[in-house]
């Protein structure tokens, strides 16, 4: 998983067969210090409480299909957890 | 899945068993800001309805697949969405 | 898999549904000389010992959730292996 | 999938079990400019015609086997469409 | 596929299951002129046959448990080839 920051909303009319319903999100990447890390992506948000602003963490690749209701869908980044609290160790900080 | 554009079509005669039929298009990733985002890939088609020049979404890996009508076809890369609005936060703009 | 160091614990009450109970921690990628690699991780812990410090190995996409008692769950990164000890060659050192 | 062209050939006499009688080819990734782009691959040729300097698309992880006479073989990238033709946007010739 | 070169062990005890017996060695990966390429990775030795300073091709992701006998376990880079030979087309040596 990595951490990202939610940063925006999509908004598809035409989707692919089981895609409908899904909320999609932009996110945002960071690295440990919280600084961006990469390209924005798009993710399904599995918990279904994300939203803009929010510190999340997402899995990619195939296991994304798995946080959904429907697991046979093409959906491949998907927001599984909202991080209350990273603590690094000192050296990390 | 990611942010991407549309800027081309693939013609391929010779192709491997299950992709008979298959609409290839070349697709250049977008960050955030819609600025190329590394080089473009060969996405199938999964929308049936995507054009040069329209901002899409895309799976990558295994779950590409799952959104063509034959599931297990050699493809990594399909456009899963028609991209109508994209809404981001103040500070990401 | 990559080797990795633990630098830290990810804290998230809302999650996607079968990781609870699953404990995350932070890890940083490491190259072969053990200096920090690209951006750091979130990872199940499936050795249930590891803590801040310790050098491991972990594996990243599907097969992470193979790791876990529960196989089918969204998970993309998993600590594998506690490192004892790691030999290179002569001139790779 | 990813453009790239056949630039060699591997001859590997041990090799795991499953990939006796399949045929690996070098393949550069290539940009929409066809300019080379990252490390060359091994890629398996699925479609049993690809030869150096040809220019094909080829897909990676999973879906590879997929493409391959025998699925549950441990292959992550395989040759599945010889190109033709690449058509491009005008702004993005 | 990448090729490699097979530069250091790795010793773990304390591993996930499935993994008792299965050898791990270090990997650097490699570009076409052989230089070395990114970060070293730690990969499953699928041919039992791969020591130091041999020349090799792995696999990454989910292929790489189709390359043991017991093929559920959470491995995700595993040796595949013994490298004899690489071939380039002569612009590309």
């Amino acid at each position: 998983m990595l951490l990202g920051r939610v940063i925006g909303t999509v908004v598809a009319t035409v989707k692919a067969e089981g895609l409908e319903g899904v909320k999609f999100l932009v996110v945002q990447p960071l690295d440990k210090h919280r600084r961006d890390h990469g390209a924005a992506i798009v993710a399904a948000d599995a918990v279904a409480m994300a939203g803009p602003g929010e510190l999340v963490y997402f899995v990619a690749s195939r296991e994304a299909a798995e946080a959904l209701p429907e697991r046979f869908v093409p959906v491949d980044h998907a927001i599984v957890g909202l991080v209350d609290q990273v603590t690094l160790s000192e050296d990390d900080r």
